[in-house]
């Protein structure tokens, strides 16, 4: 079989990973879970044979951060400015042969199973080698209300169709799916046939992938960078690749792969991944805690004491000092100090 | 009736108020409640015409900030070495005339009703006049565990004699002298006459009243500075005035003085007499609360925000932060930052 084609997008901002994460220093970027950044870590998942050398896709503010924590890559595409995933994905479906498979990832999540997830890579690049569009599926372990859902239709030689996509449910209805069976949460990785994918992006998005056809046709390639002309790529509406595409072709696909996965969400499911001790206390930087149970302290400088607290999380990044409890940390980008930065 | 002696006793070091409170710069001298420091609100508050000025007696490292905080001082008397309130006292009643009534006050508490503390002051120094060593009782509003309380015993012509004097009760004992009645809070503010008190120390710990008196005929006075010698002084076993003379003297009474008092103890008790939003929170320095109730920021710096939390201090001062529940705020002096500054 050829070689699957990694996309490696950096779009997300990571705002509810505030204060550590920054617009001029967002999550993708930063060491959240060991030494290697979740970047890093992304292009180390998609370095073996099987793989090409992975295209990324990044703005230009965080051009250099690329360049400094990649190793071997086919291509950075810098966007001119963030249009969502569909546009992003389009960008690098141009870039190659129409026959590639691409997979594509984002740049900012963690996945605790390599195993099941190359056993996954190796079944999403077989059923899109048969032309499917391909998702992700992660069988919930929770009544998780901040993913979107997929709903497994009849089976395919791998893998079934997806029957419906389903916008972040309440409770409630998050239950439901959970006791039900049947729904997988959308990890937003990909694959599929570069040709397929902008054939279906014609169809169903018919000025995007024109306007994105118009922006690597007058865009410029060099030393490994390609950006697409600034004009016709300010003409597209931005939308996310399961809205243009997924959710309206015929050929989507869902293959499961339960790998450990996280988005990394917010502070609280990064706490969930961070080794803990038995008290479940985790600890970044000095820290004294004392009575304390599943408290996360991450400080970049400053020590950090706590008495008598529990399932809390308390950042210290510069001039910012944040306190939250598990649920709050949905709420973190809502704060002054998240959202003027 | 002849003026008043207030004697400010500094030597608290308020490790509970740590991080904000440290051994450079301790408490008394910290401007925790409003634009005035405690020492100088201590000061004011015994700054009238019935008062004399002030004696002061503080150590050698906080020498500079009575001088930069206080205005017109009868002297400041230099410890070359803390020994508790004891020595600290008969330094003092060695620097007045025998017949002097003494109004002991320690730097660092609060005292909300001015009123009623000028009234206590009358009561106290008239039952001193009369050769009666007198301490300031406060009604107990809760079962505190902190204090230590004070048994009321046969009416004087104001107040009454001690009956007992009790060390800090555990919660259920405190209880009981809540339902109970005619037990109170030991404040920690005297009044007698220099005389008397020097004569009750001889007589119940000569030995200390000998190294003072020897420290003291050794001393030297210098524009209104007085240094005891250091080496007589070095040789005082230190104790508190409650233990040395209090508690053995026949002559101790207590006047109530309900003068919404706080020993400024913890950040829990700093909390409580400070002001708060009608959800209970109260901030100092940029801070932003979500869903927060009883939640106190103190910050000298850094914004704080939080999210979700109740009953809670968190306090950011320099290269710490600390984080505590109100029932922790009890164990701050025993943190790692507070004990090794």
């Amino acid at each position: 079989m050829d070689r699957i084609h990694p996309v490696i997008l950096c779009g997300g901002g990571g705002t509810r990973l505030w204060p550590r994460s920054r617009q001029a220093k967002p999550k993708p970027f930063l060491p959240l879970l060991g030494d290697r950044t979740l970047f890093q870590l992304s292009c180390d998942r998609v370095s073996g044979d099987r793989f090409a050398d992975p295209i990324v896709v990044a703005g230009e503010a965080h051009r250099e951060y690329v360049g400094e924590q990649a190793r071997s890559l086919s291509e950075l595409i810098v966007e001119p400015e963030g249009k969502n995933t569909a546009p992003a994905i389009a960008l690098a479906a141009h870039r190659l042969p129409p026959e590639a498979v691409m997979l594509v990832c984002p740049s900012d999540h963690h996945i605790g199973d390599l195993d099941r997830f190359n056993a996954g890579v190796g079944d999403a690049a077989r059923l899109a080698s048969e032309d499917w569009l391909v998702s992700f599926a992660i069988t919930p372990d929770r009544p998780e209300t901040g993913f979107g859902y997929l709903k497994a239709g009849e089976p395919l030689s791998i893998g079934q169709r997806i029957e419906q996509f389903v916008e972040k449910p309440d409770e409630e209805r998050a239950k439901g799916f959970l006791d039900q069976g049947g729904y997988a949460w959308n990890a937003g990785i990909f694959a599929f046939r570069a040709g397929v994918f902008l054939d279906e992006l014609k169809r169903h998005r018919p000025a995007m992938a024109e306007a994105v056809a118009n922006a690597v046709g007058s865009g410029r390639a060099q030393d490994r960078l390609f950006r697409p002309d600034r004009d016709a790529f300010a003409a597209i509406e931005g939308e996310s690749v399961d809205y243009a595409v997924m959710e309206n072709t015929d050929r989507a696909a869902m293959v499961a792969a339960d790998m450990r996965w996280s988005d990394v969400g917010n502070w609280q499911a990064l706490q969930d991944i961070r080794d803990s001790d038995e008290a479940g206390n985790s600890t970044h930087g000095q820290a004294e805690l004392v009575d304390c149970r599943n408290v996360m302290v991450d400080t970049d400088g400053p020590r950090v004491s706590v008495i008598g607290l529990s399932d809390i999380a308390i950042i210290v990044d510069g001039n910012e000092v944040l306190v939250t409890t598990r649920d709050g940390a949905q709420n973190v980008g809502k704060l002054e100090g998240a959202r003027n930065q």
